[in-house]
C-alpha cells in the first residue's frame, strides 16, 4: 500500500508521506505556508489546520474518518486550556494515517493577506520584518565552555535554520536571567534583516511568549503627522492617530521652513527637535490608545517629502531651497530608533522610503508602492495633490515622475474666501443653469443650501468659507454656466445673465453666500481667486502633460487622485477645470491617503521595500524647472480647460460655453506670473 | 623594440608595460604594495618611489638615466611646496620610458611593517581597519537627480572600487557643505568593515586631507586600565597611558566585585559606569598628551578578563561567580563607541577580542594573538601570571587553554612582609651558601644590600617589603640553601645552620632585613608565607601539568612568561620553586605585556582579528575545576619543586638539598587547603 496522500488547500500542493508524518512536517516539506512559532512543540497553536472528510472527486481522493491520528494528550491539553475551533487540529500533533485533504485557514498562514477596505486596492501580503520564534537552548557545559548567547545562536541555527543571529547590547545585558527563568526555553523576536543587516534579536522572553510585536507606519506631512500602529503578526491596524506637525510654528509651508533654517543658525536643528518631539508625543498617544508597551514597537516606516525627510534626519534642507535642488541622500535609509531619539524600542528598525528626486520625495515613492503604476497594464496618471503636486505616469514598461508647484490654492489658501477643509466650509457646489444662482453643501452637513432644513442644520458651524475641493467645483461650475470664460475672466452681470455677479474694482466677482445678516461672512469668488486656481491647475496639468510628452502619448487610460484632498475632488469638475487630462470620468478614481498606505505596505512586507527601492531607481525623473516645454504647457493650461489641448471625452459629456469676456484690459497675464512654490 | 621592463624591490615583482605607463599604474597591475590616498592625482605624495640606475646583473637589466620620464610640473610643484627626499619620484607622475628598477621605500607601502622593540616578537604588518581616500564627486544634475551621498558612493565605486559604502547620520548631516567647500573634491576616512558591517564613512574633509586617523588599543585590567594611542597610517604608538581601574573602590579583586554586584541591586551598573568613566578620563588624557582631536579616534580594541569584559559591556557578572561559569557571550564583540558611552568618535568601531572560556578571557586571547602558539613549531607553554593565571599550551597542531586560581600571593598579597611592586620593595634575593645570610636589591636601586653605598642609595625609599618576584627568589633561595625543605618547612636555626632563622610560634621564620633601628620594618619570611607561595605555584604548575596531560606530553620545549609580573621573574628561581615545568633555562623568556601587544595587533591589522577569532574557536578549553587530575597534580606540586615530577634539566644546573625538617606535626596539609580564588 502506498504512503498516505495529503492535499493542502487553498494552495493545492500535494504529496505522499510515510504514515505517522505530522501534518506540519508535510506542509513544510511541500512549502505550504503554515505558521509555527514553537517549531512543532504543541505550544503556540499557530499551526491549526482543518481536515476535510469524505469524497473529493476534484482531488481524486476519499478521506476516511481515521485519515489523521486520534487526538493526543497535547491537543487534549490545549483544547482544555484554550479551546480549539470545531474541526480544527494542531498541525504539529496530528499525523497522517491515510489520504487526506487539509485546509490551512488564513490565520494559520504566515503570509496572510491583510484585509483592506478598498476593493480595487493592491493586496497586502503579510511578510513582516520581525517575527517570533520559540527555541530550546542548551545549558552551559564546563567541558565545552561557550557563551549563553552563542548557545542561543546555535539553537536558532539548529531549530530554525538561522545562520547567524546578532543581538544588541541591551539583549546581551538582560539575557542570562531570562534564559534561566525560562529553564533554557525562550521566545525571541527576530528582525529578519536585509542585505545590510543580519538577523537580529529585538526581544527575548522566558518560555513561550503568547504576545505579539508592533510596527508604526508614519506619514510625516508638512502639516500633520499621521501614524498607524500595526500588529506585525496579523497586519491589523490597532490604532491610528495624527497630530499637527509642530514645525508649523516655524513656517506654514515648506519654503518658509527652509527660509527659517537659512535665517537662523540653529533653525534646522530646532525644527528637527520639534518634529521628533511631536512624533514622540504621537507615539505615546497611539500606544496608550492601543494599550501596548512602546518597547514592543520594533519597526517603523516613514514617508515624507524631501524637506521633511531632511529635517527629520537632522540634515539642513538648505540645498533643497535652490537649484539644482540636491538631496543629501536619495536612497532608502535604515536606522535605529535611538539614532533619531524616537521613544519606541531603542533599537527598533527605522526605514525611510527612498526619495525620487529633490522635489519628489519618499511620500511619492510610497504612492508608487501603493498604486503600483509599474505593474499597471494600462497607462495610469497618479496625482498626489497638495501644495506641491507629485505626479507619476506609467505602466509596466516605464514610469515617469515629476513634481509641480501648484501652490496652496487647492488647500483653500490665497483664495479670498478660502479656508482649510473643516466644518462649515463649502465643499460641493452646483450653479443653476437658468438662474445662475449657486447652491452648495458644507462640510458637516448633508443638505444642499436650498433645502428648507439647511439653515437649522448648519446652525452650529455656519458657512465659513470655501475649501479646496469646493473652490474647484465652484470655478468649474462658473465656467460651465458661462460666468467665467475660457481665459478665466468673470463676465459682467449683463454678460453672464447672473444677478450674483457684481463689479469689484476693475474686475467682477461672484457672490456665493451672504451671511452678514447673521454676523457671518460674505462669501465671494473674485477674479483674482480664479487666477490663483488657474495657476494651480495649470501647474498640475502642465506637469502631467510634460510627462505625457516624455512618454510619447497624448492621452492616459486612467487617472488616480491620491492624497486626502484628492479623495474629495469631483472628477468631472476637475476635468472641466483642465486640472487633469481628458479621460473617461469613470476612469478617474481616488486612492485616498496612498502615501500612508504605501508606508503600511512597506511596514508589513519587507519584500515590498526591495520592490519600491528597485522601482524608484527605475523611475525616470523629470525636472519641470529645466524643461522648456513645461512653460509652454503652463501657458496653454491657464485657459479653462486648455487653450490648445482638446478634451474630446469631456466635451462628449459637458458642453462648455464659448463666449469670451475679454475686453483686452486684463487677459493672458495669468501664465506669466509663474512662481516656484512648494509645500 | 619590446615594452619597458620594470622590476620592483623589495617585492621582486616585475613586468613589461607600454612606454608612458605611470609607475603607480604598473605597481597596481603587478600587485605591488604602493600606497596612494589621492588615487594618482599627484596630491598626496604617498606613492613616492626610488628609481635605481646603472647595471643590475642580478635582475639582468641596465637602467639608463632616462628610464623614467623627466620631472613634470606636478612633481616640480610638489618639490617646491613640500620637498621630496633626494632620488625620490612621485609614482603617479613618473612614467616608464625604458627598463628600470624601482624601490618602494617602507613608508610608501600600505602594508608596512610596524617596528617593534622585542627581537623575537612576531612582526606586525599594518592593515588598519580605517583608511583615507581622496575622491572627486560628480556635481548634482537636475536632468538626472540623485542625492549628494549617492554620487559620493558612485565616485568611491568608480575611483576606488568600493561596491557600496555606507555612512552614519552624522556624516549625512554635515556632508553637503563639505562637498561644496571642497569644490566636489573630498577626502573620506572609510572603515573597511568586516563580514557583518559594510564599508562605512567615518570622516569627511573638504579637498585633500593631509592628516591621519587614530586608534586605541586598551588593556582593561582589574587593577589598571592601560591604553596605547596609535596612528593608523603608520602604526606608530603616539602615546601610552594608564589609570587605576576605578572599580577598585568596589573591591580589590574580581571575586569581591562579583560579590558587590550580587549584594547591591545596582552594583553591576555602578561598576559599569565607573569603568567607562575611568576609561573616558584616560582617553581624554592620552589625546591631550598626543595633541589630537578625540573625534579622530575611529577604532578601539579592548582586551580584558571575563568579569571586566562583562562589567564593561554592562552585563551583570553574576554567572561568572559560580559554576558552570557561563559567559553571557564568548565571541568577539563589535560595537560603536556610543553604545558604550565612550567619548571618542561617536561611531568609532569598538572591537572586543573573544573570550576563550568563563575564566579565560579576551586578555588570554590577546596573549594568544601576540605569542601565536598556534604558529609555533615547538611546544610552547605560555603563562600569563596574575592573581588568576591563564595558561596556554600548544604548537601548530593544537592549542589548549585553562586558567588556574593562583591567588594574589604572586603580587605580594597574603605574604606577611609582602607588597605590590613599588620603590623600596625587595625584588632580587641571593642567600650566601655558607653564611646563609641574604643579600637583596630593592626596586629603584641597582646596588645589592651588602654594598657600602646601599644605605645611602635607598635613603629615600627605605626597604619596605617584598614584592612578588622578590618572594619567588626568596623562597627558591631558601630552598636551594637548605633553609626550607621540599615539603615547604623552614628548619630550625640548628637544622639550617642559619642565624637568620628564629622560632616563631610553632614554626620557624627567616629574617631578611631588620630596619627597626631606623624606624623601618622588620622583614621576615614566615612558614605561612611559604605555604601561600606553595599554593600559588602549585596552582600554576598543576594547570600547566593538566594541559600537558591533555596534550599527551610530559615536557615542553619552551616557556613564555607573559604579564608585567612575568617580566621580572627569574627563570631559574621559578623552576627551583616548581612554578613552571622543567625546561632549558634559556628557553624561558618573558613576553612583557603580551595582552596589550595583542590588542595593538588587532587594532592595526584587521586580518589578525579574523585570525584570533579562528584560533580561539579552535582552542581546546580545559576547566580545571572539574578535572580530577588537577587536584592530584596540585598535591604533588605543593612540594618544592615537586613530589613526583623529576626536574632533570633543573637538577643538571642546581642541586637541591635533600634534608627534610618534617617533625610529623605540620606536614603535608598545604595541598589540602585548596581554595578557588580569582582576580
Amino acid at each position: 500500500m502506498s504512503d498516505p496522500l495529503v492535499i493542502f488547500t487553498p494552495s493545492g500542493k500535494r504529496g505522499r508521506f510515510p504514515k505517522g508524518t505530522p501534518v506540519l512536517t508535510a506542509a513544510r516539506q511541500l512549502g505550504v505556508d503554515l505558521d509555527s512559532v514553537c517549531g512543532g512543540r504543541g505550544i503556540c497553536s499557530k499551526c491549526q489546520i482543518t481536515p476535510s472528510y469524505g469524497e473529493f472527486p476534484k482531488h481524486g481522493v476519499t478521506v476516511q474518518d481515521d485519515a489523521l491520528s486520534a487526538w493526543n494528550a497535547v491537543e487534549q491539553r490545549y483544547e482544555e486550556k484554550r479551546g480549539l475551533k470545531p474541526g480544527r487540529r494542531l498541525g504539529c500533533q496530528a499525523t497522517l494515517q491515510g489520504d487526506v485533504v487539509i485546509d490551512v485557514p488564513p490565520e494559520s498562514q504566515v503570509h496572510k493577506q491583510v484585509v483592506r477596505k478598498r476593493a480595487e486596492a493592491r493586496e497586502i501580503v503579510l511578510n513582516p520584518p520581525t517575527k517570533l520564534y520559540y527555541v530550546e537552548v542548551a545549558e552551559p557545559d564546563m567541558h565545552d565552555p561557550s557563551g549563553d548567547f552563542e548557545r542561543l545562536q546555535d539553537a536558532l541555527r539548529d531549530q530554525w535554520g538561522f545562520e547567524r543571529v546578532s543581538a544588541d547590547l541591551n539583549i546581551l545585558q538582560k539575557m542570562q536571567p531570562i534564559l534561566r527563568k525560562g529553564d533554557w526555553k525562550v521566545t525571541v523576536a527576530i528582525h529578519l534583516g536585509d542585505e545590510e543587516s543580519p538577523h537580529r534579536i529585538m526581544h527575548i522572553w522566558p518560555g513561550y511568549y503568547d504576545g505579539t510585536v508592533y510596527g508604526l507606519a508614519v506619514d510625516l506631512g508638512s502639516t500633520t503627522i499621521a501614524a498607524h500602529l500595526c500588529d506585525l503578526a496579523s497586519g491589523e491596524v490597532l490604532a491610528s492617530s495624527g497630530v499637527m506637525n509642530p514645525q508649523i510654528r516655524f513656517g506654514e509651508d515648506l519654503m518658509s521652513r527652509v527660509s527659517y533654517s537659512m535665517m537662523n543658525a540653529s533653525g534646522a536643528q530646532e525644527m528637527t527637535e520639534a518634529v521628533r518631539e511631536g512624533m514622540n508625543g504621537l507615539f505615546s498617544q497611539i500606544a496608550a490608545e492601543a494599550g501596548i508597551d512602546k518597547n514592543l514597537i520594533v519597526d517603523a516606516v516613514f514617508v515624507c517629502n524631501p524637506v521633511m525627510h531632511h529635517l527629520f534626519l537632522g540634515i539642513d534642507p538648505f540645498e533643497l531651497g535652490q537649484a539644482p535642488f540636491a538631496l543629501a541622500t536619495s536612497n532608502e535609509i535604515r536606522l535605529r530608533a535611538s539614532d533619531l531619539d524616537l521613544n519606541i524600542h531603542p533599537s527598533a528598525h527605522v526605514y525611510l522610503l527612498p526619495c525620487i528626486a529633490g522635489h519628489v520625495g519618499a511620500d511619492a515613492a510610497a504612492v508608487a508602492l501603493s498604486e503600483a503604476p509599474d505593474k499597471s497594464e494600462d497607462l495610469v496618471l497618479i496625482v498626489d495633490v497638495g501644495t506641491n503636486a507629485e505626479i507619476l505616469l506609467g505602466n509596466k514598461e516605464k514610469v515617469l515622475a515629476c513634481s509641480s508647484p501648484t501652490g496652496p490654492a487647492f488647500e483653500g489658501a490665497q483664495i479670498s474666501s478660502g479656508q482649510r477643509a473643516a466644518p462649515g466650509a463649502i465643499e460641493r457646489v452646483e450653479i443653476d443653469p437658468i438662474s445662475k444662482v449657486p447652491r452648495f453643501k458644507v462640510i458637516g452637513c448633508d443638505l444642499w443650501s436650498g433645502d428648507p432644513a439647511f439653515e437649522d442644520a448648519i446652525a452650529t458651524t455656519g458657512v465659513t468659507g470655501i475649501c479646496g475641493s469646493g473652490i474647484i467645483e465652484m470655478v468649474a461650475e462658473m465656467r460651465m454656466n458661462g460666468i467665467v470664460d475660457a481665459a478665466g475672466l468673470i463676465g459682467t452681470a449683463g454678460q453672464t445673465h447672473s444677478a450674483n455677479v457684481f463689479a469689484d474694482g476693475r474686475t467682477n466677482s461672484y457672490l456665493v453666500y451672504d451671511g452678514t445678516e447673521k454676523g457671518g461672512p460674505r462669501i465671494t469668488v473674485t477674479n483674482r481667486d480664479i487666477r490663483e486656481i488657474q495657476m494651480a491647475k495649470a501647474a498640475l496639468y502642465s506637469g502631467a502633460r510634460l510627462l505625457m510628452d516624455k512618454f510619447g502619448v497624448d492621452k492616459v487610460d486612467r487617472v488616480v487622485l491620491a492624497g486626502a484632498f484628492g479623495a474629495h475632488i469631483s472628477p468631472k469638475h476637475a476635468m472641466v477645470l483642465g486640472m487633469i487630462p481628458d479621460c473617461p470620468l469613470e476612469k478617474v478614481t481616488s486612492a485616498g491617503n496612498a502615501a500612508g498606505t504605501g508606508a503600511r505596505i512597506a511596514l508589513l512586507n519587507t519584500e515590498a521595500r526591495a520592490e519600491i527601492e528597485e522601482t524608484v531607481r527605475a523611475i525616470h525623473k523629470v525636472e519641470t524647472a529645466i524643461e522648456p516645454r513645461f512653460q509652454e504647457h503652463f501657458v496653454n493650461a491657464s485657459a479653462i480647460p486648455n487653450a490648445v489641448d482638446p478634451f474630446p471625452i469631456l466635451n462628449s459629456v459637458v458642453s462648455l460655453p464659448e463666449e469670451t469676456f475679454n475686453t483686452g484690459a486684463d487677459s493672458g497675464d495669468g501664465g506669466g506670473r509663474r512662481r516656484r512654490r512648494r509645500a
